[in-house]
């Protein structure tokens, strides 16, 4: 990361970007079998932080939030949720995170104190991304929401209310199967699910409500290989999901 | 309203307040049977908008949001939830809204051009409330969702996502009991979900649901009065709803 492209980014951007709000990232994965978070450092030595960035004046919060996570995972469709707004007046304060990163050649006095952020999250299959640090060469890792290291700012408890946010959007939608490959059995359908909302669930009756919702079509094909008795495979059905939809099914667990 | 008073506003607050970020605040309540939002009128010959204002550097969303309704209702306990946020960059033209009302006098030059803005809504019973103008004695009414009259910028737009949330709030808090005097029977609770819903349901699943939750605990006494069989009296029981929150039980219809 390079401290002279951040002084050159802010003094050539004060006519297109105001600084006194942004945008933060909450991107969520599942990897050996764990809900991972993605994190970025601004430089080394410093705290954790989660992707973010200011917004041009020229773009919504939602086109600056993608660019932001385009920028480092290179991808452009992506579902993006907003899902909370983080204003404490001293969670983020500019002018003293300047100072703290030796970058007092800016002027800060033009530079606003305290720093509003929309929060987004999103749930993605790690497979399909390749970590890039940005704009500026961050460093970026997979962080298990468990094991947090030390974060910056308030990123801790955005992204604990991104979590809650994430659990609740599956009742809405059936958003899990996005990480799993096209065919897959319903014991990895649950798997997933006990990750994402942290409880175990009795096996039969995640399947009867699986099921129930008609929105996985269970094909003539078993799952080979394993060591147990090959369970069946299934595929999520567009079709089906429009008609569930249609008549406000719910997906609640 | 007064026009000087405006005017005065924005000049001495330059320093305390960041113009390119607002709140704007859906409060809904049922009235007549009727879903309905509460709108201001900034000038006479205007046209609708949202209760809304500016953020004090010093104070975080939440607390402007309150701020904004306690000046229109007198309100001060209340539960505001946050939904999203508006950033169109031609959704409100602030420099444009000056000239256009006339306040050139403004040095309109340090105004942003775009504001951005973070919406909240709650369900209030109406009766609780009394209607002022605010601090700038805009007028105001209680307007139905289904018959909006022409509402300025953005502002409808924000009601319909405002009502989406309200009914997937739903889901997780049953918050229509507030609406309903402390003892209320099973048809005026489900007439309640009917209008905040916005959908007819079956008198016997309707009242399944609501017991099998066990957060309504009922009362020894019928409703008198009505020229029909006379029904029980029911009461929201904090304790249970304490134990159902913990049970992780979800309120869906």
């Amino acid at each position: 990361m390079d401290l002279e492209k951040i002084i050159s980014n802010v003094k050539n951007n004060r006519e297109q970007i105001d600084f006194n709000i942004s945008v933060d990232c909450v991107l969520f994965t599942v990897q050996d079998n764990k809900l991972k978070v993605l994190l970025t450092k601004l430089l080394p030595g410093n705290e954790w932080v989660l992707p973010g960035g200011f917004i041009f004046r020229s773009e919504n919060v939602e086109t600056a939030a993608i660019r932001v996570l385009k920028q480092r995972t290179g991808l452009d469709q992506i579902f993006l949720q907003q899902f909370n707004t983080f204003s404490d007046p001293n969670r983020f304060l500019f002018r003293s995170l300047i100072k703290d990163l030796g970058l007092e050649t800016i002027d800060i006095v033009q530079l606003p104190e305290r720093v509003i952020s929309i929060g987004f999250f999103a749930l993605v299959n790690y497979e399909l991304i390749t970590l890039t640090g940005g704009e500026f060469e961050e460093d970026t890792c997979w962080a298990e929401v468990t094991k947090l290291p030390k974060l910056m700012f308030d990123h801790q408890i955005i992204i604990i209310e991104a979590m809650e946010s994430l659990r609740k959007e599956l009742y809405f939608k059936p958003i899990a199967y996005n990480l799993l490959p096209e065919k897959f059995t319903m014991p990895e359908l649950q798997k997933l699910y006990e990750i994402i909302l942290d409880k175990k669930m009795e096996r039969s009756s995640f399947q009867k409500k699986m099921l129930k919702w008609d929105i996985y079509e269970r094909l003539n094909e078993r799952k080979t290989g394993g060591a147990h008795k090959q369970p069946f495979l299934y595929r999520f059905d567009t079709m089906k999901y429009k008609v569930a939809i249609e008549k406000d099914i719910k997906f609640g667990m």
